[in-house]
């Protein structure tokens, strides 16, 4: 069995994506938490020498380091045999969906929440407005593509992608944004599936 | 032998990634360029209805489509059998740094670009400024990675994470952009490759 450990950050919704699907698809694993208001030269080994740019989420596999990630999903996932494409067709949508959130609503959320949550006085107004404009625009994309009723984002199944999408939304709170209801009710499936958490109740475990 | 048709557009880096792709693996193809001034409903058919949200690239294979340039470059790779990984390690690095791209320089720089090349009196001087201050963060990243020699970002053989990391700096002029000597010697090599050339020489054929 893979000797795995994950270093992250409890407020990391990149962390939580991570540690959901170890959890959902009962990869064993241990958890170190990371300080991240502990300058990065000052983080603990073996973290600052493998997560080269002291970012989290980390994975260490058998020695070997994992960062991003959507690419520490796509790995974990062909580890497992869980979560993943399972067919060329799925594989390429899963994929597609991934890309697009690391460039769409893993920036424009994340970014939005952390102004809000985390900036005193909150970001400057025009930065504010600007990722505002595209947070509105990827849920609305997402609440379309979710329109035809099917359960999960690639199809009736759930995969890597519904994790990495839905990671943020459950924070929806912190960064005061409403979400339409297609998007709602698919968010409430992801939370019925065997083994998952909320991202405040894992950041106590 | 696939048939393979790509949809894209000259001014688009992402489109430009995967023609280089396509041209510099040897990949029979067509190509079809999508004029994005016309209003999406009014674009021409296959393309308006393969390419749901009406972005380019758009690549289809054998019928099936293909969005998202990075989740394109892995399925081609996949398909050649070449740029890509071709080893657990090596893809895995490959595939962190693709996401990487998507999150950081392949937001920062394209859309600095855009401000300064097609937004009539620019960006907002503060949503110039927060675009500014993200690429210098991932150029000096980028910079740092490429200090210890290594010829191309996973190693000494290019991947299609050089392709994707690479494609807007080619138009670094164009968002009025400084690139630091490791970065730029490293653009030299790519453009050293065998059926490399320019955006601006590839959007004229």
């Amino acid at each position: 069995m893979a000797r795995i450990t994950l270093f992250g950050n409890r407020e990391s919704g990149h962390t939580y994506k991570v540690r959901m699907l170890l959890t959902m698809a009962g990869i064993g694993h241990d958890y170190t938490e990371i300080n991240l208001k502990q300058p990065r030269e000052q983080r603990p080994e073996p973290f600052r020498s493998l997560a080269k740019f002291g970012e989290v989420p980390l994975l260490v596999m058998d020695g070997q380091p994992y960062v991003q990630s959507n690419a520490i999903l796509l790995h974990l996932a062909e580890h497992a045999g869980c979560f993943g494409g399972e067919s060329p067709e799925r594989l390429a949508r899963m994929r597609e969906w991934l890309f697009w959130e690391a460039n769409r609503i893993g920036f424009s959320l994340p970014n939005f929440r952390y102004g809000r949550r985390f900036v005193a006085g909150g970001l400057d107004p025009a930065v504010e407005a600007f990722l505002r404009a595209r947070f509105d625009a990827d849920i609305a994309r997402l609440e379309h593509e979710l329109a035809d009723g099917r359960a999960f984002i690639v199809d009736d199944q759930p995969t890597i992608a519904d994790l990495a999408l839905s990671a943020y939304m459950y924070w929806s709170e912190q960064a005061l944004v409403q979400l339409p209801p297609g998007v709602t009710a698919w968010l409430v499936r992801i939370a019925e599936l065997p083994g998952w958490c909320h991202p405040d109740a894992m950041a106590t475990q």
